[in-house]
């Protein structure tokens, strides 16, 4: 038997830069970004700033990284930060949040469903008792879309309640939007609409998107002052990443494309939920599935030439632009042929 | 109307030594502890490794300082450590488990009980990805008695079977055993019947047993030396600490008091239900009362000369050697005559 | 031959409480200081505020604990901090400074002698670029007496100058008085003298003054409210303090003793150095001397029943409390039936 | 008048990818690095650990995060750590290696020139007291070339003699070698010959050697394990990475270019002392000029169409691939126009 081709649903991060891509890198106008600003990387972070409704924005080589910054600058030691539960920050960034950033988190029960808070328990979990010797909570840390629960979003008037409850309580908000490019294009607004509030927003160009390499973070001229001063501490001030930057810069001319991803995602779902497996219907391109045996399942898909991760007890399959509808019928009769 | 002396409920940390204590004090054998060990503060390390059935156990000034150099001395950057919803290292260290100790804490649900998980549920959470990139989760901490949990305890077996879960996952185990007299006396066993293959413990002398300072954090020899170095470095090392360690071990042979105290947290919660309270049933000397608005109890409380705390969204009522059976009745006769 | 009862000249710090002391532990009012502030405690606060010339003060511990906590306020990260060479800050508090309080350090030459850096030094170091991505010098840390120095002390105008290059560029001032109280006795001026200008003070109730155990930090009310919730994050902060601040307020009443221990310095260095001694004339209570092998002149010393410590190089004699002249006396005739 | 196109002297930094570089670029095979390795990331990572003599390699984004990392492995709290005076670790990654590598530095004097200390020095600094309460050195951190010294070498016969010093002593060894192709170049060995005994490498892409952006860190196998843990903690972590990974491998196919920069170099520094400037001869591609004012020379550099920076009170003209001999000849042109 010849070895098939994988199809690789394990993250909307393994595309590779197309042609457009390629190009954009190669005629990028540089510069020193440390000394004075890699015009790209400026442009870019220009685009970022203005697509998610805020001052300005700032490069940084990953979402995590953006987190960190964005967490670091809002956070003391003594500080709490809310989070739903099993959000990125709490589960899949190496504990940095509270290592590195100093804030000892508090997850949040989805009551809202999978991924989402409720103002209510916001405001609950919000009131300080202001003794010289507790925790100060102050900051709320929201996801859109909930990568652990499955690409979930959270619509804009659900989010300015919680960003309310927040702001009521004297919170900071911070939006972790390393895919809020799905959740715009499935809520069909723009992402700006899915910021209202926030402080400080992270949005990644290297997962549905495209790029290579890339994330930013987003706020006030004088949050990413801060968050500048911190890229360079942490070791993320580069040079001419404006090689990167041209590279986002496409990738974000066609945010459209995501749309795409949503419909395979959906018929993924549909075709595995017809063959009996117990998903849950996706929202954006992360399709979820229980299983009994969550290596064992992994194992067999992979001898069938379809790659997943586990994520939270469950598999976890992700559609993006290298992954054709054509892929997804093909994904299907190789779990067929496997059953 | 005369002032009332208040009835001070609001912890067991607010007693004061007695005659036989400030005695011990005063004819305690005294050396530079930072040099070569102060013998009296080395007695009661030795009399507490005993009780607690560890190599060697170490004064600290605080509880917080004992489950910090513990917490310290397991963690590592990119760790994750599972501990009970609510408790004290999660809630009333000012996050230093987090920014200090480097741990990103799992709060786990109180499944078997108030502040008690389930073997099960420590087994799930304790399964490792082995992914170079993801949190490696190596610590379970229990609390026994949990005080946000209202002084609820764990029974030897349950303790055994947490454990066996731990230790099979290939978790440490921390015990904040702040009130562990409390617990051993309730349970009727002894304190080592709670420690049972834990790594280390912390255990408080200040608290229901009456010393005016100091606590103690336990484990093995080489536990102990690390713990020594920690010490120094967070500025607990200190000089003629055997003043302190004097009223440690008189504290010590005194641990039979703790009935008294439970008698009289059984006498209020019974008293207080009996006037229509949303009372749970006290385990220990700690008693939880729900309440609509909790500051506005408290301040009713405080002009009736009776002093509460708030404890996660409820009143805590903590009994203690300085309060009397009699003190109980005439609180209650306050309540009454209050309403 | 029967063994010599030793002289312990290996530090300050080694001191017993003496019968006044200890009955002023006994009597001592007492409250819980985490919960409402302990009146002894309070009291001690309030006489080092007087005498520090500062608005508050806070009990601590340790000297250790009091001088992180006072660099953890002043610190934040991409901070650096100005120290002279062998400040207790740099060498003896294992890096607290660095990884806790988050301060790149700069060692500054003894350019006005043992001990003392030049104004030229500070205006130099503390020139800053204003670059974003570059270190943000903002503290300069003095010690009056300067321990590794061999206890060498900086005059009030010495200091007043060097606090004025430090402000001029817009630094921090803490002191390390630890032995602030041999330093003022030596210069014959009240300490608040030699606090004049810095932001924060630390000063040991428990080396010359003969505490048992204790420190305090102290600086403006805003400065201590900030130290009081850093001491609990710590494990810093105790309940029934005031056993221990009886002691240092009795500490506080005989600071004029510490001339004798000066007295007994400069015949313990006259002595040796008759005897062919490398020895720097001592200038309070510390001597130091420079020999061949520290190591070996360590052991032959202590076989002789006379006790000193290794500090950077040579040999360190500190005189105190429990030490008198007949002591040094029986010190120098052990050393001479050594030879 | 017209405005000059201005000569960057700023940094070796500011260099652009040329067209075989974009090429390169464009053409590379990619992956996702952090799911499962990108290829031409690993081709480069193998390339740059023959090149160094080590184990392993791993890309980092900038060479202050792998300092950082290297750091970081190494260091615990309560370590101290080695590195001659005015080290890139020290003044120019805003005190990582002590906030966040937890490490205290103690800088060394320059003893055998410029940038370089003694293996006496180090042999003096790295005895241990062996005391539970010290802190423990166990690093010592070299620099070649050395910016903050004007870009000085360390032969290997004298880099075997300091690392020898500190192996003797249990000290580990870290190279920062941003700039190492310089000294190798300089010196006219492989790279190799100045890493032997070093247990970890850092070493620049983007300096000399012109890729846009990279770095990397080399060691054991068991210490790149640990540090692409670390890298990922950071936020270094990046997925199709390979495309500046396929510029650093062209970037180390002509190190031999290195030659004409310091022949720039050594131009401009005659060319200068010619003039009367003074100006220490420069040994690689960094020219150190003592002048009055730094800021204003700056200044009527910048105007003269000439740019340079400041650096520990000098100015610091680096030369690099962007810059020709003609360049230099209207640098000096213009230099003697402003005169």
């Amino acid at each position: 038997m010849t070895k098939l081709m994988p199809i690789d649903l394990r993250s909307d991060t393994v595309t590779r830069p197309d042609e457009r891509m390629t190009a954009a890198m190669a005629a990028a106008e540089l510069g020193d970004d440390v000394l004075d600003r890699d015009p790209t990387m400026r442009k870019l972070e220009t685009r970022i700033a203005e697509l998610l409704g805020t001052e300005e924005a700032l490069w940084v080589p990953s979402g995590t990284m953006g987190n960190l910054i964005a967490l670091s600058v809002h956070l003391q030691r003594g500080d709490r930060f809310l989070a739903p539960r099993k959000a990125h920050v709490l589960t899949h960034e190496l504990g940095s949040a509270a290592w590195l950033a100093s804030g000892m988190p508090e997850p949040l029960s989805w009551d809202a469903g999978p991924g989402r808070p409720t103002p209510w328990l916001i405001r609950s979990e919000a009131a300080d008792t202001g003794r010289y010797d507790a925790l100060r909570t102050n900051l709320l840390c929201l996801e859109n879309t909930h990568n652990g629960a499955g690409g979930t979003v959270i619509p804009p008037d659900e989010h300015a309640q919680l960003v309310a409850a927040a702001k009521d309580n004297g919170l900071r908000v911070h939006v972790d939007g390393a895919r809020i490019f799905n959740a715009a294009t499935a809520l069909g607004v723009p992402p700006a609409a899915l910021t209202v509030g926030a402080d400080t927003v992270q949005t990644c160009l290297s997962k549905g998107l495209g790029a290579p390499v890339g994330s930013a973070v987003a706020g006030s001229s004088d949050f990413v002052e801060q968050a500048r001063r911190m890229r360079k501490m942490l070791g993320g001030g580069v040079r001419q990443g404006g090689v990167l930057a041209a590279a986002g810069l496409v990738a974000l001319d066609r945010t459209e494309r995501l749309r795409g991803d949503h419909d395979n995602a959906k018929k993924l779902a549909d075709g595995l939920a017809e063959r009996g497996w117990n998903i849950t219907s996706p929202q954006t391109n992360i399709v979820l599935a229980s299983v009994p045996d969550v290596q064992h399942s992994l194992e067999w898909l992979r001898g069938l030439g379809v790659l997943a991760v586990p994520m939270g007890g469950r598999l976890r399959f992700v559609t993006h632009g290298d992954v054709s509808s054509a892929d997804i019928d093909e994904a299907l009769r190789r779990v067929d042929q496997g059953a």
